[in-house]
């Protein structure tokens, strides 16, 4: 594998995702996202929503990821496997984008990545989700505390990285002081 | 104070220094590095080998900065109130770049800064600091964990930030993979 990968790890509600896309609209490159979720589910056997859940909401990931594997691979297990094949497919296939699903880390030694990493500052994402997503039950301070954590277990887990520390990408950026598209434009311009 | 201030922290060996001189070259801009070393040491009293050393090498900091207080202010209490006048006063007189020296967190609600963060690899920064300044008996490896100890003890005490984490700056960037150049110029363009 010899293609140019660009991978975005983002904080819930930083516009991550919105960066990749605009980066990849500028590359002329396909972008993986929600894609992703439709393939993992394939190839995983698990329903498209479960596959969603996971790594996002996961209320019971936690608990199950924790748990004992001594009777064989957990769903989480075979969740990441999937997403494991899914993801070093895609490279395979050709330049492009992925947001989220560890996609830095499953590639780390496989393909030729750029890793970038989107955040903001609580008060920008809290917003953001408003606008984006619409109220909740919970606040958005809580929701956003409650998936931080969340996502920072998951990686920890998986990876063994701990989540949010500049030296695990190439380039860390605050989307709410430089703007998502300037994020975007400068991500392109490095590939 | 409303003026353009470009703060550059970095981990030791990374070419952080280069960037920021090389971006106020681009920019036209005055970069204070060294330069700020006598500045506090004319402020403090304070010899400037003795200003050199703390943050970098200072063998003596941690044991002084965690010793009581009872008794006043310690030595390293003293150069903190020094060093902050200075680089207030630095951001006061216009437009600039400042390397090291916990730039972004004295000046975090008082100017109008761009925060950058410059990191690389252990093995990019230990054949780096080889180059740079030469050998010592200890082994590069050795020498980057103490620094990178030193500072992250250095900016948890003062600025209760944690060392290396994205979301403490704006822009991270890793030198080794974008190169001290490319870097530079980023940094120049967001300007």
């Amino acid at each position: 594998m010899s293609h140019r990968i660009t991978t975005i790890s983002r904080e819930f509600g930083s516009g991550g995702r919105t960066v990749g896309k605009l980066a990849a609209r500028q590359l002329g490159l396909p972008c993986y996202d929600r894609e992703l979720i439709g393939r993992i589910a394939r190839e995983s056997g698990f329903a498209a929503d479960y596959v969603r859940n996971t790594e996002e909401d996961a209320p019971g990931f936690l608990a199950s990821a924790l748990s004992s594997r001594a009777f064989g691979p957990t769903n989480e297990d075979q969740l990441w496997e999937a997403q494991r094949r899914v993801i070093l497919e895609l490279a395979e296939q050709g330049p492009c984008v992925i947001v989220g699903r560890c996609a830095d880390y499953i590639l780390r030694d496989k393909a030729d990545c750029l890793t970038a990493f989107i955040h903001a500052s609580p008060a920008f994402r809290a917003e953001r989700i408003v606008k984006v997503y619409g109220q909740r039950e919970q606040t958005p301070e809580q929701r956003l505390r409650e998936k931080d954590k969340r996502r920072a277990a998951y990686h920890r887990f998986y990876t063994d990285m701990k989540w949010g520390r500049a030296d695990n990408y190439h380039i860390s950026m605050d989307s709410g002081v430089l703007g998502i598209e300037r994020c975007a434009r400068l991500l392109a311009g490095l590939y």
